[in-house]
């Protein structure tokens, strides 16, 4: 992994996930945009895992199969056409690691952003799959419209999450401009290698 | 490593820390304490780094002696027995890491603090002593008297860092009391590694 150091809001988030997810595991990137997150997830889950990518753009899909091919990373990405908020119809198992990048695709239409609602729909679902000691990432933008509000909704939900069984973490940068990425982390409590290690056992 | 998960704002520091120090590497302890952060350091750098660990108590120090040569670390670290915000006249060279876990000695006397000028004083001095690509992680908590006020002169300073040399992150927990652990992470812009090989090269 290159270091792009604490400027880059993903790369945060990127290296807090990796602490948790490893081969064979399986990761969810809700928001796959240019599949630059999704390749990350699915190097390191290896073919022996599975990340499940959705995107309600079929260009961004398309971007992101282009990309996993070329580093022959495509066989163990499930490409899903549709709204994230559709996660807990379409995501058949526990996962170790959700993504989300969320505001526009990169390069694409800039009036079709994510917004609060479907977000915080997502994100339930996103906290429901989780297994014991996985992490879910947020990076959130507040420069295009809607973005404030996507923030506070994320915020609120993830604020209320029960302190025993969660940790709930706020990531912001103190010598940006106010719209400077923030990032949300939710963990559930537990110890993920013994929660793989039950797995592996059963 | 073993993973504590994001409920230990110690363990997010040593992640971020981890990252950018290296075999050979050169890092500081400003709050020796117990002696596990300077154990921590001590075995990223390997025998061939060097730690400076620095304790105003003495028993602090006598405790991280022993946990050091408990597991063979002893001989890469420095103790010094005096404030941190002597660290600019006792430390001979640029560092990768600097790491402050402050407040009071974990069963020691409550009463003796470290305090907001001090405290600043010192992350001044790291912010020289820093190479490209180091960093400077601190634990915060405002559960004891002054402890608000450190929090406060510490972000104040950090937050007027100026954002094209440096990338200055805060952490905190969003479902927790007000007395949760905080941290501030200072980036010295630059590619570590590319510091260490010109280093490595000279």
């Amino acid at each position: 992994m290159i270091n792009k150091g604490l400027g880059s809001a993903v790369h945060i988030v990127q290296m807090i996930i990796a602490e948790v997810l490893k081969r064979g595991g399986t990761a969810v990137d809700a928001t796959a945009g240019n599949g630059h997150d999704t390749l990350f997830l699915a190097r390191l889950v290896g073919s022996e895992g599975r990340v499940y990518a959705f995107d309600i753009q079929k260009k961004a899909l398309e971007s992101t199969k282009k990309l996993l091919e070329r580093y022959g990373a495509a066989g163990q990405v499930t490409l899903l056409n549709t709204g994230h908020e559709e996660m807990d119809k379409l995501v058949p198992e526990p996962v170790d690691a959700v993504l989300f990048n969320l505001g526009y695709l990169p390069g694409g239409d800039h009036t079709l952003v994510t917004s609060a609602g479907t977000t915080v729909t997502a994100l339930k679902s996103a906290v429901e799959l989780l297994r014991p000691g996985g992490r879910i990432g947020m990076v959130l933008y507040t420069g295009h419209p809607g973005g404030n509000e996507e923030l506070c909704a994320v915020e609120q939900y993830a604020s209320g999450l029960k302190g025993a069984g969660f940790n709930v973490i706020k990531i912001n940068y103190l010598n940006r401009t106010a719209h400077a990425p923030v990032i949300i982390l939710v963990e559930k409590a537990g110890d993920l290698l013994e929660s793989q290690a039950a797995t592996q056992n059963s």
